[in-house]
């Protein structure tokens, strides 16, 4: 069974002069813009500065004065974005990101970068600008083009591994498999210290967790059967300085890490990025809304062959 | 301008004891087979063994007991086989093998691997592979399973360039550039002396050449803008032999292999794949019809920060 775990994301940061996200908008109006994409909320941890929604496809977290959304599946977000705006106006809106993932199985997707592109570009004007290559993993970045300029603190870390090591992938797929277990095999504690965390165990597979800590957040979703495997980390913590831990648990065969605004990129991959992965895409850019945005992929090269996948003939879940 | 050069291809072998694909079908039967699946023909080539169709997607050779076609773009080549099997009768198919690269934008086509495989089976029992990551380069493989068993000797190869350098790219972009251009540029008289040619250039890019001599052939496909460039070569010439003058000409940032029944594969690559390139896939299957088949994925590894690629937001062509 293949599931789409490459998310789609949208940053949203409002005018709160008169206005909180946090407190002026009901988890009602937070329901009905997740499920406009075809997600629910399953369950919600909240702190002061911060509330984290765990989706059935990904996460919400809302703070004071933006909020983000990550969706996988075959989720199309754009409708949440134009619920946003349907409800409270598009003035709102003081700048607004819009990211997606090159995809496992595109041809499943209800829409295309492009489509959704064309879609949002009818409330806010943009540019669009794609990290990586074309035959490669890439993530397209998707930005309202208005004199919003970012904070060089607001910094945003992102990594996305591919086909975890067969160990991990059987480890992640054991039946009966408590997110405590989960949470022990990804060493959560060592990760987070201190973090609230709240955890959701898919069946048949799958595993997706919520922490914050004050503003800090911190989310990991989880894809792990074999063969298409693929597991997401975005957050305001350093994840780069976390890789060492993150490739030991997790052993994929490939990696991308995208951030924003970390000016320190190249020296913090040096140190972390062990020698063993080589590097196949650097693209540095930065944004006219201010943001400096690193992509990086690597690979894992390899010396023996391998047996071919079988594919099943028979199957009904081919969305290839 | 996005063009899909992935290529599907099927290649059927008949039963020919009293029959002859080359001598008993007409011209006008191939036209409407090519039609079939969205594609037509542009001209063609012969000698007493082979006949060569260009496409206006990709390429068609008919042998007295077996044709291969290979088409890209967004056709649905399983129309084609629909197609021979109304009008020839399922019973002349000795054996069929259906191959799919994975796709740059798999959104837009018409069809998935897993549909195709759906519509194969209803006529033809068979199995399939994946050769390749998920999250990489792959190839499909279906074949019929019936008790057909290949000769060794029947070898074919495949060389799949991506992301050609920006020198190769510009080259084969300029405008007014001619057929003999390209094939000086592609060193065609170099790889494959004394073979009778056919080739065309598209407008604005593109170019597609076919090849033969008694019953060898050569087809490139070339699909050259900066970005999503892709060139494609099929023989049954070895072309891990004729790898190094290729990759100095396209000098790609990445290029696949493939290869049935090249049983000395691992010792042609050592020799012939330059040590600037790293493998990340490296996958060998005996199929049960005999074949052996091997697939080589290699990149480039980089060390330099490219700038992003600017997302024509506005555009039309948005098949991602």
């Amino acid at each position: 069974m293949f599931f789409e775990g490459s998310e789609k994301k949208v940053e949203v940061l409002v005018h709160n002069e008169k206005f909180s996200l946090l407190t002026d908008i009901s988890d009602e109006f937070w329901a009905e813009l997740v499920h406009r994409c075809h997600a629910k909320i399953l369950s919600s941890i909240s702190n002061k500065q911060c509330k984290a929604f765990l989706l059935s496809e990904s996460s919400l977290f809302v703070w004071d004065n933006y909020f983000l959304i990550l969706t996988c599946g075959e989720t199309n977000l754009v409708n949440s974005v134009e619920y946003f705006i349907e409800q409270l106006g598009v003035e709102k809106i003081k700048h607004l990101t819009y990211q997606r993932k090159n995809e496992y199985f595109a041809h499943a997707q209800p829409s295309c970068f492009g489509d959704d592109v064309k879609r949002l570009t009818q409330y806010l004007p943009g540019k669009a600008m794609r990290f990586g290559a074309m035959d490669s993993h890439h993530n397209f970045v998707f930005h309202q083009d208005n004199d919003f300029k970012a904070s060089i603190d607001d910094k945003t870390y992102e990594i996305f591994a591919y086909q975890i090591s067969e160990e991990a992938s059987n480890h992640l797929t054991r039946q009966g498999l408590e997110a405590n277990d989960i949470r022990e095999f990804l060493r959560l504690e060592q990760l987070i210290p201190n973090f609230q965390i709240d955890d959701f165990v898919f069946k048949p597979y799958g595993y997706s967790v919520n922490a914050i800590f004050g503003k800090k957040y911190l989310t990991i979703h989880i894809t792990p059967q074999a063969d298409s495997s693929y597991v997401s980390f975005e957050s305001n913590i350093n994840l780069i300085e976390l890789l060492p831990i993150i490739l030991v648990v997790l052993q994929p065969s490939s990696f991308d890490l995208l951030s924003y605004n970390e000016t320190e990129f190249k020296t913090l991959t040096d140190k972390n990025v062990p020698q063993s992965y080589v590097s196949q895409s650097l693209v540095q850019q930065k944004l006219s809304n201010g943001f400096l945005v690193n992509f990086a992929n690597y690979i894992l090269p390899t010396q023996q062959f391998t047996q071919a996948t079988e594919f099943d003939v028979a199957g009904e879940n081919h969305e290839l």
